[in-house]
């Protein structure tokens, strides 16, 4: 369960990015948030930062130490922004997601553990994690703002709990025919098509029949690639009808009584 | 090369959410900033949100209009929080990472386009973009900050381009790109395409613009999710070129010598 999975901020400074950090726990669907020695909270700032994530911020449980935040807690994984002297198992978030996600899911309370805006986590913080995360950012310019890093790692933590539920990342498929909801076109409506067309390029002088070079294969492969539905087809026909009528001087608009 | 995929921020409120936006991008490796009609910029919470990327909104582009700021572009993504009337080829965010990654280092030119932080994008804007992107938070409450959305897109981009400089085969190619192997139009090319083919349709009579239906979208639909070549739109204006003249009745066809 998503609720099972904390979201732990030590000693933060900037209230903004605890209402922030509570807009993204939100937004991904978490909902318990811990402060550890907040210097600033509640605050204002933090409630405008949150917009409809208050709620998230009046739950939130404050504590003085990050052992008491801890408590009860079957896996913690704390973010680094650094190479530590210490070698530890490292996750990437998305690996911190996974981890997190299976673990909840199995009955395990999971704390995630972002440290201070300048600092990070001590060492001695660090090392109450079973795991590191690392956001792997440009190391030209590797420090995320607080916030930003909570939204990367609750991110993954939802997109692995969709996926562990089977549940689709995305609300439509990108799949053409699930897509526009309706039927493709058949192979021998596709060869209705370019009949068609090949006619009313022809009669508009763009073919020349004695002269075709590979102007129809072009075509074919434009509009094959593109898994046209029916209704689409529909469209292509109306068109090239209307353009032989013009071509061919049956031309009457539309809104017009007559030409 | 990751200097290819621009951040285009449409509209945006707060200057607060620029910064945030600036920041992250840099975190991420990327540099190009475009701002369309901001409403405060530049300002000094953008700088104080940004931290140390103030070069990014000191090298920021700002532009009128959605237009501008995609001029150039071979793909455009943009992001949407809503379900639409008509649905459109959608992305997740790991999706929108791994395509826009792939794209910028065949050499395309990327945009991904973020809205208004309460009004997100137009229907109009999202309809210059091929693809959708939709972070798949908690129907419950599904909208995220804006440079929170910034950061988790940003995020998915560095994530495909690491997995494609180490194991550069395992990174799924768009199939277009590579199996044509040439260049692909850019917004404004395909703009100027819809423009022409709008006059196309009234000219032959199919299109009433006292009743345009959706017929423009649809076939915006329908051209813009096929990765069109530079080549491929030269036959089309081809096309429309005769097609306006045949419809009005310039018509000379080839191979003849005189009509």
């Amino acid at each position: 369960m998503l609720q099972n999975i904390r979201v732990v901020l030590v000693n933060t400074s900037h209230p903004g990015n605890i209402g922030g950090a509570a807009r993204a726990m939100k937004n991904m669907g978490l909902s318990r948030l811990v402060l550890v020695d907040p210097i600033d909270f509640p605050s204002h700032e933090a409630d405008a930062r949150a917009s409809g994530a208050s709620d998230i911020l009046q739950a939130a449980q404050v504590v003085a130490t990050l052992e008491e935040a801890l408590v009860g807690c079957n896996l913690v994984l704390g973010t680094s922004a650094r190479d530590r002297r210490i070698p530890w198992p490292l996750l990437d978030p998305r690996e911190c997601g996974i981890t997190a996600c299976e673990q909840a899911l199995e009955g395990a309370d999971v704390a995630l553990v972002f440290g201070r805006e300048y600092a990070g986590l001590t060492n001695e913080e660090l090392q109450r994690c079973q795991y590191h995360v690392h956001i792997p950012s440009d190391p030209a310019f590797s420090s995320l703002n607080l916030a930003a890093a909570v939204q990367v790692l609750v991110y993954e933590v939802r997109m692995a709990w969709l996926a562990a539920q089977n549940q689709p990342t995305k609300v439509a498929k990108l799949e053409t025919t699930a897509m526009l909801n309706t039927q493709l076109v058949t192979a021998d409506e596709l060869e209705s098509f370019y009949t068609h067309l090949q006619q009313a390029l022809e009669e508009v002088g763009f073919l020349d029949p004695q002269n075709p070079r590979h102007l129809m294969s072009r075509l074919r492969r434009l509009y094959g690639r593109n898994n046209i539905s029916r209704a689409e087809m529909n469209i292509l026909r109306g068109i090239l009808t209307e353009t032989l009528k013009a071509a061919r001087g049956e031309h009457h608009k539309q809104g017009k009584s007559d030409v």
